[in-house]
């Protein structure tokens, strides 16, 4: 096992991955060693900020041996044919979420992956808050009772600010609106907390923005446990993330604080707190502090490093974006939609 | 215009009357005269504590000519029958929420009324809490900008104590458990603050309590404005009340200490928190004191005073109790149901 940190290269050069590129810096596990983007502007700024080299194309990057991995954070849109190629040239890949925009893209990624056999892992960071850390250990160890429901929350008013150059503009590039770019998230996070989800029903719609994509969203679950869910998101309205369980022994509310999304230190302006029996009160949890963005890393080169599985694969990821087209189905068709459903 | 107060009667004389009787005390324009109930015991606590007289049978009290009015407080499943018995007597009438069990008893007391026309008004006290009229307030005065989508959760422990000899046990005599006992207030509030409801979907089950009626529930919202929204309750978790309305100016969260519920004073114990866009502030407002309990039962005195429609009269209580009954056959019928489809 190697103890050399994992040089990778990264690609799409849009804000976020400016967090994911200093995640990188911030471990020891990681050395990001070149970048690409079609726009030079992008490319030079990226170089410059992390000190890394550019490649003049995808091709020439992927053709770099010194690289061993690619931290993709393409636009949702092409993640099938940025991820084949990586593949197809022997690269790991880590890639932001969502896997992709479809179900069909992202079972078309399980068989490149099936032919290639690079380790493959997506950035379904939130779970891997402190604040979502401690909520799993708090229901892992029975702290509160018998599980009941689950609810989370995640708005912002990002749909408001869209303009016809923007990818997110269009239905087609932006599956779901709040969908598949926020509760794609929570998705994630819930069945982490709560086991597989079996079956959705959701309404949707495109109410407030300019744009043609949807903006608003209600979604409700049910997990193979049982179990009860729901996920909703306003994509024109001020902020707001939280996840909520309720058990027989207490509830849990974890609240973060959205302007502070991207910070390292997010689990500074996360708020978590435990309700108990017979009680009104809530009473604040202490929140480990961790760094999801260098974990997810980390866990990345672990997984490569250790011949292992990463925490959030293809299987984690797919069942993640399976949520989301269960829900537009469920809303396009006026039905409840079974995950199985859209699973193959 | 009588400047009298109305003289009424109070029938079921379970908790909740004494809530209600203790409102009618509060009150100029009520006096609480005399009582009923089968229980020569709990008729003999009441009366002690109301100083007013009791009736021997609920027919003796109906034939009683000082009694304009009934407060009626009866377990929901005699709520057609005893209201039906009050009607013929030409006793306006009060009754307790839910209006009844299913929509054709609420469908058999609309026939009654129309011939008796007696007045008629159902306790959705919530709307009127001093909290729930400021949300009305600042939607209505355009404060939060163009609505997007409310939420509203309840919940209770209230199940775990059920026993076989509490009519809350048994599926039938509590459709769809929390849905008849908690959230048909919330459905009454929603539509009060985003308009009537077009269509709903659902989930719910018996999962923890060891009752044969069911446990928790997760519904989502269409209104006929297109806006989205959502209700859920966990009948087996720590006590949880509050209302969230996302806009594109502000969202508003307001949050009650449910170990408060029955006290006038209620809104001491609410909280209610305005955040603007572009904030993660969450800004207390001011909420005024209100007594909801004794407001509704002076609305109902008002309309028959002033000859005009209760605030909550039959269409308001059955448009709240519809969407329970769509959400009991969205459950069961796995599909999405519309108001118009359970309204007739």
């Amino acid at each position: 096992m190697s103890s050399e940190p994992m040089r990778v290269a990264s690609v799409g050069l849009g804000r976020w991955s400016k967090v994911i590129g200093a995640a990188a810096t911030r471990s020891d596990k990681l050395e990001l060693v070149t970048c690409f983007s079609r726009s030079q502007e992008k490319r030079d700024a990226f170089a410059r900020q992390f000190g890394c080299d550019q490649a003049a194309s995808y091709e020439e990057l992927l053709a770099d041996d010194r690289i061993e991995g690619v931290l993709l954070t393409t636009p949702n849109e092409v993640h099938v044919e940025t991820v084949e190629q990586a593949a197809r040239a022997g690269k790991h890949i880590w890639l932001e979420k969502p896997i992709a925009n479809t179900m069909s893209g992202a079972l078309q990624i399980r068989e490149i992956l099936e032919k290639t056999r690079v380790t493959f892992s997506i950035g379904h960071c939130a779970r891997m808050s402190g604040a979502s850390r401690k909520m799993k250990e708090l229901i892992d160890t029975d702290k509160i009772g018998k599980l009941s429901m689950i609810e989370a929350h995640w708005s912002t008013g990002r749909a408001m600010q869209l303009t016809p150059d923007d990818w997110r503009w269009y239905a087609d590039a932006t599956p779901g609106g709040p969908l598949i770019q926020l509760l794609v998230h929570h998705f994630d996070t819930i069945q982490y907390l709560f086991g597989p989800v079996a079956e959705v029903q959701a309404f949707k719609g495109s109410l407030n923005t300019p744009a043609e994509v949807d903006d608003v969203t209600a979604v409700i679950i049910q997990f193979e446990s049982g179990h009860l869910g729901y996920c909703g998101s306003s994509w024109v309205s001020p902020g707001v993330y939280w996840i909520n369980v309720y058990g027989t022994e207490a509830n849990l509310y974890q609240m973060l604080d959205l302007t502070h999304w991207g910070d390292p230190n997010i689990d500074k302006y996360t708020t978590l707190m435990y309700q108990s029996r017979g009680s009104s009160e809530k009473v604040p949890v202490e929140i480990p502090m961790r760094d999801m963005f260098r974990e997810e890393l980390e866990d990345f080169v672990d997984a490569i490093r250790q011949q292992r599985a990463p925490e959030i694969g293809w299987i984690e990821a797919a069942q993640a974006l399976a949520c989301v087209e269960a829900a537009i189905r469920s809303s396009n068709n006026k039905r409840p939609v079974t995950i199985a459903e859209v699973m193959h």
